[in-house]
């Protein structure tokens, strides 16, 4: 069971201005709400469970202390954000913000500038966690994390990747990467350059990487197409995953 | 203007059903029709776009003999199938099917063995013309190439790749290609293997390659991950984009 006024406040949650003021976001689905409990389960405020999901996981529960109440699929169909709820809806809170210092000398990493889709952001932050990217960082205006098609998307890592909210200026002052790569149209060819660890910009879907970034990008890069084709871009998130995968491969592999 | 019982024709156009008997198909926006225009005006079967499009292109429409008629931007968002419908909707006739002979010696494609989201299909039609694949193919259980996230995600790529319906070994009776890669879970090292020309099976995003179609491989592929990391796949469309890129790079760079 599940009050009316509690339907609600769930409800609300699905919208970015009520996530802030509560600090509070949903994650949903067995198996994302199962690699929760078992990695994280200090974020879990309630859960919003089935009873097929109580009867697989209750030891599982009780052991971690999670307080838990049984509702029925249409209860579930209410305060759910997806199409087609999956047995379990946990409301957790904001992960601690904590510290955000980054090896550049031995790691690269990603900065996102302006990423707007929530399904890009979302698959960019699954494959940062299968390349071992720890952290990633954005732009302030950048796609928010606990939008619940980015949490979908991640297929659960959000819990691994940390994900730091800075302008450009900030992680450099902190971090002083030497090397700032930036997926540019104009760049030297991703295939043929030896790269090297450091911070590679990936812009926004439309614009690209705002002009007062690209200033500070000193190699930059493009992905080679074809010759004579006629498509102008590749979606973001597969750029991404292009250079990510190019760097782990002459960095890590 | 348009006519009631035309906007409900449209409309019926939304659906896969009433696409593939009637053999007619949805492209929108500014820059999808106008590549539309310009490389395949004989799909065309009607036009509809608000005066501003008209304004702008009447001598190009004319130039083609596009039939069009203008609507208000309440009869565009009645008959389109976007949120934010874009000055233009084109009804189009099917492409024809055609030859799909391929010739394995020289090229490398895809095959996508039940692909099923419009949004990943889409993307990786967009990224095989970047990479200058002229032919995909996919099983005939895989997602419509007509469906219109799947146009739209393309970006105007559906023009140039050929996406041809046929179960594997059809595929494989025609072109005989000598070397079947498929991406799976324990294959071989993607970045240490010495790739070539042939076939690339890429799997259902849930289920990954479809058991019979497994047997068939000769060259099994895994894109490696950091060690120890949480995440068990990586979103179908990226996974694609990462391979393709490193056939790209091995064997056109």
């Amino acid at each position: 069971m599940i009050s009316k006024n509690r339907v609600k406040q769930i409800q609300f949650l699905h919208q970015k201005k009520f996530r802030e003021q509560n600090k509070l976001f949903l994650a949903e689905g067995i198996k994302t709400v199962k690699e929760l409990i078992a990695s994280r389960p200090e974020v879990i405020e309630e859960l919003f469970a089935t009873v097929d999901f109580i009867k697989e996981n209750e030891p599982l529960l009780k052991k971690n202390r999670i307080g838990f109440s049984e509702i029925s699929e249409k209860e579930l169909g209410q305060i759910s954000s997806q199409t087609t709820p999956n047995q379990v809806l946990a409301v957790c809170r904001f992960f601690e913000e904590g510290d955000y210092s980054f090896d550049f000398e031995k790691n690269f990493s990603l900065y996102l500038d302006d990423i707007r889709d929530p399904g890009n952001f979302g698959t960019i932050i699954r494959m940062a966690d299968w390349f071992g990217i720890s952290t990633i960082f954005c732009s302030p205006s950048s796609c928010e994390l606990y939008n619940n098609k980015v949490i979908q998307a991640t297929m659960g890592a959000f819990m691994r990747v940390k994900v730091v909210y800075l302008p450009l200026n900030e992680v450099m002052d902190k971090n002083k990467p030497a090397k700032i790569y930036g997926a540019v149209l104009n760049g030297k060819n991703l295939f043929k350059e030896k790269l090297e660890p450091g911070l590679i910009l990936i812009g926004n879907e439309a614009n690209g990487i705002n002009k007062e970034n690209l200033e500070l990008i000193n190699a930059p890069l493009t992905i080679p197409s074809h010759s004579n084709n006629g498509t102008e871009s590749l979606n973001a998130a597969m750029a991404t995953s292009i250079i990510v995968s190019e760097f782990f491969r002459q960095i890590c592999v």
